[in-house]
């Protein structure tokens, strides 16, 4: 008997003193993203969230906090991934790396103004939740 | 190329009036753990703690807040897992479902005078830390 199990993905909410970093993916689903990507056999969803921050965004972040963790089975539309989200900090200016087109950052008004692949639209809305009234999200 | 990825899998912190409960395992590896289990494709991360605390203590828990993910390559001897833990009550007295063998409920004191498997007793010491301090973990 084979069980088949969702994948696993790390994205990052990162907070720059120009604002919020989005990323244009290059592969598909095409259009604006939180940085993030698959988490490999062999590394910690720590590595894999610094890890992706630097290829997409060529900043070195620092974690700050487990945010939380997205696992509806149709957010996205490959298969289902599991999506663990950590708030992280740069100092730097994102310059688009290897899986990015280009790099954005956004405060929360212009955030509301793109339309962002998967389920990161949700994911920012809890984020500016949680900024306003400490909750953090608990979906079910 | 074939990528290959971690499996995700919850285990739940359940608070119940008489203590933490812990489980003896049924299957490989044999000891006592947290309840917990995989993460089956098509289910979300919140069903699936729902659905083994269940399954392994016969408790209906409420799941209070997302505590944090476990990913150190080492820390499952089977395979690569990532467990996403869940801080959950319940009012009931446990009883030891399909997977378990038996369950028990522990105090802070007792639950350090087992062995778990696994890292859950690193997990254990995160919890009564963040009990104490409010830091919530965050390995890197």
């Amino acid at each position: 008997m084979e069980y088949r199990n969702p994948v696993p993905t790390v994205d990052l909410i990162i907070r720059t003193p120009a604002g919020l970093v989005l990323i244009e993916r290059k592969n598909e689903p095409h259009g604006m993203a939180l940085p993030g990507g698959f988490v490999d056999e062999g590394e910690t969803v720590e590595n894999a969230a610094v890890r992706e921050a630097m290829e997409e965004t060529s900043l070195s972040v620092v974690l700050d906090d487990l945010f939380y963790v997205y696992s509806d089975p149709s957010r996205d539309p490959r298969k289902h991934t599991i999506s663990i989200v950590f708030l992280a900090s740069a100092t730097g200016n994102p310059v688009a790396g290897d899986d990015a087109k280009s790099v954005l950052t956004v405060d929360e008004q212009s955030a509301r103004n793109h339309t962002l692949v998967f389920d990161h639209g949700t994911i920012l809305e809890d984020y500016f939740r949680f900024m306003q009234t400490g909750s953090r999200p608990l979906h079910s």
